[in-house]
């Protein structure tokens, strides 16, 4: 992380208050100018939105590559040729790579719901006869995740990330020891919120380690595979070849979508797995739908083209956010280095900065903010049941805003650090 | 049903062996011709979907009546315009009604799944925690509702259709009695597959009757309501009215679709209900999914226009399929009225005719029509497990294939069900 450790940096009672003083002139001076910001979730702004604009027109006829009329019902796997352009951003053979509807959150949805519902490849019983059952979930990660487990009573295990991913001496433990587990959470490339990209070790342990449960399973979120922020896409190893190697073929449920690609509410989702798994994955599927929208798959296909297309679209997603990321850096390096107050992420993908204050503090900060008119995804989201035991955790979403707004937002809520980081600073002296 | 009651007609052992003879040089003509035609399944033909081709182009901007940004994430409930184009269609207020992704078997799927994994409004535990749940099938009905029971091990329990609907004496007694009966599959407008409508008092004895279970569901599939074949389009009760009068206010669930309507695999599904079950369902949908494809709802809204739009477009439909209809009556009025060997429907709406033939011959008519190149929905498919305890049941799809393509085929059918007929009525003899 970037900025200064969190820890008190060594200043007089006077300077401090000094600080603070200053900080709450600048609060006061904040409120005043009546702001309306919104850093909350990780949206494409409508210049990103812009650049797939072309979708919205497709030519008769819509045929398929083997000549089906794409309007009728049919082709539960989704387009051949969509898979064929996904393929190698998300690391599945095409035969196993399924293109559905309009997200990945829904197919991960559906895989922790058909699990509750029928015996997964490996499984001795269905998720809904065990008296209890829990995912690991590193932490800080993705609320939405979180949310899944919540609705459906699955217990949630925080396993703390490190600089190559979950600490995977915390999940092999566990993952060995307790029949509870079935799976893990993990956006691998680029993660939600702290763009960690796991190394290459981390992904090996994931796939080889022993599991209690014969049906554990790794969720596998590959959410920002091509989205990269720098001229070095980050690479990460192949799962599902690791879990094969390791003799643990069904261990990978690899998910992927179009949604932070061309229209986020317009997208088509990807689930990859074991041909095992895809099957048992279809036989839910073919009970519940006649097939996905193939015409929004041709859309995405005589749009992109093909891997190239993909990533030469990728580069243009980041010369519009690049810039953003770039500012909010700037603009807290210029505010809160050296200060003690904050250090924050600066990733090299994916769609958000990681903020770190003091502990105790970033609660407070959110509320400062909303009060001078940002509003920030509440503190705490970056855990299960939005508690952050140590309260320090920010996420900041800066693609959606203008590149102006989102200077303006970081401004202030660098101010808000400032206040609430200085008055606790003053209080644990007292 | 049209045609004569299947009963064996006064002939005489020689008549009736004439008339195999002629049946068995005709089928065996008829192999010779080398047909290869399809009369599986309820899809819309090219040119039904043609209609709609309009659909393939939307101008940008792409921005809901209130301003919402449609290619982003968001909107839980459907866009509000489209929503309001079919409340009228569906008898659901749109408050009531939510607009989704793809399909409606999607959203009846994800309703079995739903209540299996949590408690419904008036119920006391999850569907998943009971020892045993069975659901009334009125037969014949759909195979794709039967599907979803069979995937999920809920028991069917067959109910006798009649003119009007369910054999409602059936129903009230099993409802009331069982109380692991939690459902009823109705497509209550141009049923699936004899083409009723539900009369008014079906309506009002399904809202009213007393259920053994207090989370008993009606998942009334109206996928046919504005299905017509005739200038008098059939109106049924208001389902959802009648339940809230009757006390009963979160009895009904509603499904529609315009997977009929504009381009079968890439249409919206609707679920309407209760606020109380719109509630529950989105408790599930709100962790699933950050919002449908809000841009082919809007495809559909400058499509479609209004309500009157719809009912003009219908009528389109209806003069695409109509003939295809009459020429499927006329050709088993020609080849098998006053035979004794088969009787069917003629329906005012929908997507499909039934024919009967004489019990323990359905099975054999399909495999015949196999031999000649014909392609039917397997017999009893129009029963829980496919079994069609009578071997009586045959389901015609008629509105995919070309007219001509449909007097081939229903010809070849009459040719096939004069061959497997006669030689039951001989066997019968002897």
């Amino acid at each position: 992380m970037k900025g200064t450790p969190v820890t008190a940096p060594a200043l007089t009672i006077q300077e401090l208050t000094a600080q603070r003083d200053r900080a709450r002139e600048d609060f006061a001076a904040l409120v005043g100018r009546g702001l309306k910001l919104d850093l909350t979730r990780g949206k494409p702004s409508p210049r990103q939105l812009d650049l797939a604009n072309e979708l919205l027109d497709v030519r008769a006829p819509v045929v398929s590559a083997d000549g089906t009329d794409l309007r009728n019902y049919g082709g539960l796997n989704g387009l051949a040729e969509l898979r064929a352009i996904f393929s190698q951003a998300l690391q599945v053979p095409v035969e196993q790579l399924l293109a559905a509807g309009n997200s990945s959150l829904e197919l991960m949805h559906d895989a922790v719901v058909f699990a509750q519902l029928s015996v997964l490849p490996g499984g001795e019983r269905r998720w809904a006869d065990e008296p209890e059952i829990a995912f690991l979930c590193p932490v800080p990660g993705y609320d939405r995740h979180f949310g899944i487990c919540e609705r459906y009573g699955i217990t949630m295990i925080p396993v703390p990330m490190t600089e190559t991913g979950p600490d995977m001496d915390v999940v092999e433990r566990l993952a060995a020891d307790d029949a509870r587990i079935k799976g893990i959470w993990c956006v691998p490339k680029y993660s939600n919120p702290d763009g960690t990209v796991y190394s290459a070790e981390t992904v090996r342990r994931l796939a080889a380690m022993p599991t209690a449960a014969p049906d554990f399973r790794i969720f596998w979120d590959n959410a920002y595979a091509v989205h990269h922020l720098t001229d070095k896409p980050a690479e990460i190893a192949d799962l599902l070849a690791s879990c094969a190697q390791s003799g643990n073929p069904d261990r990978a449920f690899v998910f992927g979508s179009t949604s932070k690609i061309t229209f986020a509410g317009s997208g088509v989702g990807f689930f990859g797995a074991s041909a095992a798994n895809v099957k048992w994955w279809l036989s839910h599927t073919v009970k519940r739908s006649i097939g996905p929208d193939k015409i929004n798959q041709l859309r995405h296909v005589r749009f992109l083209k093909d891997a190239d297309g993909l990533r030469e679209h990728m580069r243009q997603h980041a010369a519009l956010i690049r810039p953003k990321f770039d500012a909010v850096d700037k603009i807290l390096s210029t505010e809160l280095s050296g200060t003690g107050l904050a250090s924050w992420t600066s990733p090299a993908g994916g769609y958000f900065i990681l903020l770190r204050v003091p502990a105790g503090c970033a609660a407070a900060v959110v509320a400062k903010a909303k009060e001078a008119g940002i509003a920030l995804t509440p503190a705490g989201a970056t855990h299960p049941h939005g508690d952050d035991p140590q309260d320090q955790l920010i996420r900041i979403a800066p693609t959606f805003p203008e590149l102006a707004e989102v200077e303006a937002a970081i401004d202030a809520l660098a101010t808000c650090v400032r206040l609430v980081g200085t008055e606790k600073l003053l209080a644990d002296r007292q």
